[in-house]
């Protein structure tokens, strides 16, 4: 039994709000039941000096949280002096998942820069981030599209990410909070629209997994990514 | 002639949306235009060291803006290491202001946490800052008082902030982007619903001014902050 | 009855000596009762990244204040690792304050850095610091009009600050520490010698303030501004 | 063919040498190929506060590269005044990997601090770091053990990891450096001695994978953990 | 011949004036030539918690120069963030130098914070700042001593420091900034007003030095050191 | 008696194992004792800005201890946000030390960057690091005078180094680690191999010293480096 009454394959309530924010070249509200993450991008001619006059583009992301997105008040990173060793290791991930997902050659040598802040927290925001990240993402290359500055779709198939665990010793998708902090493993899984694995992440967290209960986990997060890609279409289109 | 077509003593449209995040005990978005601030308001029972055991309240704020909250993408202070000195000057404006209007001996030892993270500008997001975060101040304390934890009401009068300024030789109420980045006179005004004065900050930006021009402006103050207090009081209904 | 004995219109014992220092282009040792501050000016080439090639001149400050310049010793903030809100925010203010007295485009694309080192502090440690500020910025103009780098004096009159506020329910002039801790209203007031506004910054601290007490105020500091511009210049004679 | 000349499901040559200083309650000196890992174990009798009184045991590690473990050198991250993101994120790996595989009820309330410092890098050095890392920790726990203070063995079964991924289109064990740079696909697998799954990252790098390619990956990973562990157990008999 | 003009064995004109600020417990400024250092003592009564309850003092320093102190303009630390190698260099010397004149037992369990500013600089500030220092301390330990706190002397004999160095292949005394900048060996010798050593440090700056040229530069530091200590006793009595 | 039953004069075991890693341009791993550093040279095109273009070459060091390579943990710098004093001092002692002993026009405008970690420490590890760290930058200048980027040797004479101190009221030479927390005179020795002076630094610690102790110690020193001279001369054969 679930704490919320769901099915143990059944997602959360989702929605995207694209157009949350006017300046952004593209942005999204997403909300996955009550986790809700804002997610913006950036185009920038720059890049980083890695591949400058290679040619090719590049995407990264930041992420952040607001201080009372969680139940009790965290401190604010931008006070603190610096980010914590969570939001490095969430921020490394969404930019690496997003980029996996774009032909690189046909961005160009400009960089797109994802923001996803957290307004309020229920457990999956590196998920939501990645799954509305990508939706900002393809809104700001129509635009380029549009200008006639790219000129081939550097976005193929959508990028989408879902969590699933062991709870209560079964497995289910699309962990909320009160499942996440008592999962005994925690997996986030981020696949594209038509089933390639782009990034695997399993944890044991309390009790160790076997090669079975990782495949039921799998079997989960390709329904949740394949439900997730239909509705990022949908609000793009 | 205003940018926006607005009268010289015009303010923006003003709505206030409370609850807009559900961990906080008090919170809301608030829209000035396109200026929109979500303010949180956290209750702690830790006091700052300096008047632990005084048996006094204290009201602190954090200010923040998205990376992309404004027309092109600012740096993540959390990112840079710091925060910049815009913002520490902002957050303590908001800080003081909101703790003049509160009876700190009726608080009682606690503090309140007011977060104020703008989602997206255009001018005026700190007199929103303050507006919006006696909202969330108000709430806060409404749930302290329902409990019983608070007796004797701190909140008497609401807190309201408008800008108003010298734009293009004329003095402008509520001042949005585009009448800021060109206005000779800039001045915030914090003021309480019955109209006595919490604190002012004029400056001259390329003109100085006169005691004529300062006293206009504070015509327009007044009349602004006394709008603003009663829709703080229908929001908070 | 103020603490000092002091009329409720009378400023302290003010005096500058020029020449504090050697090496700076100007500097002055400013003392306003026992608040004591060593002002320096810097010329530089060199301009911020935002005015290169305008043509236009800039004016920064910094401000510090020695561990033991107070009653109890403070931490010394580059110690600290930071420099604190307090100490922001003042040193933005000197360097608009001054800023708004400088014709920029007479001063030719270079920057002049003031530096505000307080040795000893008895209240007013901004204001002594603008004033002094000030003539540490003159005396350096001085300098560039000599050689000629400098054809068009581009300070037409001087800038002067001082404190005001209420304190045992009257207004009174130029705020010493034991006045400023217990003011229930604090204000700075920037205004050049011939009596124009730059900047007015007024704060209820404990108890708010009618517009009629902010009136007395202003008269207050208008009489203090011209006595300060006087012996600025009588100093820089 | 890999540059190595090794078989697709070839280790590198594995040596640990136990007891490298003389100060660390554990310690090891281990070697996969020309990757060379220093892992020291520190007994401590402090927890970290969220399991204060719990009677808990805690495992930590931290993670850090000499400037020239690698080809060319890199900055200090203590005279850049911060860890880098792949710092933080291979540090947190560990320590989760290590703590998964600890008893923390038979450890008791004290905590066992784990560093991995890099003396030369070829590849696999966060792999290296676990598997030596539970080495220094095994020895600190027998010290434990043989004065008495810890009576029930809080480690099972030894925790090991190592790399594969998908180079020149084959699925291989063990990357080294060169191989590493080149992998369309790479992965880290943490399994115990009896073949419990305790953490699986799989990335694309370039090229996105199959189930299929994750479960060959999978049969790799199994048979070097198990290898691995045999030469652990070796080491601190 | 030296840029000033005197004797190979001559110091500069030296001045102490205490009593410089009001706040601190013992203050002077002290002037060696063009060098002039602001020393204040402060009485704490923590001390640092490796000697907490031990019953024994301690002395401690920390260093600062103003931006404008040297003839160009060096970036203010508190405003980069951190204090340079050189600062942290200087003040670990200034405390180790004082607290080895110090008897510990009789100061008592007590702080005496020594801050060293440097107002303006000509070379030899770090030798100022330990003649100076002692003054103020000696200054802070005599109002103890008034008053009972301490009962027996802790500081016996002055404390004082001197640079010394072969300029132009000349053994000098007391080098100044033109002097300092072109020595080929550079040393400080801090010693009591009876000729103990307390600490020697030489240094070879472009060209080494014989044991003969010691021996020369230690008569040299045990003149002046000696000239200084009457200088610090007459300013103290 | 010295704890390790050593003659007054008698250095401790000394071995220089060079090639220790494989990437650096020259390394070595010396143990003096039981502490252990590491020490690598890295050539780099680049030299500091304030030499540039002068056609003169760099040598700059850097140090750091690993965590556990003491008796008790020290926290590890890099997650601390900076480097402590003590790591500051020395490796501008370092720096210094081995660039006194380089022709800096003979090396010509590169850089040589000397790190030393100390794996171990025993007392002395300032003075094993200045040893190590001329063996490497040898090797270093021995490869880019194979290639003939270097035509002139720029090394002459080994640049060597030692502890001496008083010990229970005994000068005895290369203090280990139980001999240096009990020292009541302590100073590092820096000399070349032919016996001219680079460096001293004499320290009371507890205990003044007088002149004639201040020559054994000197006597101690020459005899201590000129023996590691002769070490460091075989190892580089």
């Amino acid at each position: 039994m679930r704490p919320s009454g769901r099915d143990l394959n059944q997602m959360r309530a989702v929605s995207i709000e694209t157009g949350f924010t006017k300046h952004a070249e593209g942005s999204c509200l997403i909300k996955m039941g009550d986790t809700h993450v804002l997610c913006t991008a950036t185009i920038e001619d720059r890049v980083p000096p890695f591949i400058k006059g290679s040619g090719l583009g590049w995407v990264t992301a930041e992420y952040g949280m607001l201080p009372r997105a969680t139940n009790t008040r965290m401190r604010r990173e931008a006070a603190m002096g610096k980010q914590g060793g969570r939001t490095v290791e969430i921020q490394r991930l969404i930019g690496r998942a997003l980029r996996a997902g774009v032909d690189r050659v046909a961005l160009g040598e400009r960089q797109i820069s994802i923001d996803c802040d957290v307004l309020q927290a229920d457990g999956g925001t590196r998920c939501a981030s990645i799954t509305g990240g990508w939706v900002a993402l393809r809104l700001a290359v129509n635009k380029l599209m549009k200008t006639g500055e790219v000129k081939i779709d550097p976005l193929v198939d959508p990028v989408a990410a879902v969590s699933c665990g062991i709870y209560a010793g079964q497995p289910v998708l699309d962990l909320d909070y009160p499942e996440d902090s008592e999962a005994g493993v925690d997996g986030n899984f981020i696949m594209t629209g038509s089933g390639q694995l782009i990034e695997v992440q399993m944890s044991a967290e309390g009790s160790m997994f076997s090669r079975e209960q990782m495949d039921t986990l799998m079997d989960l997060a390709t329904k949740g990514t394949a439900e997730l890609a239909e509705l990022q279409k949908a609000a793009c289109a």
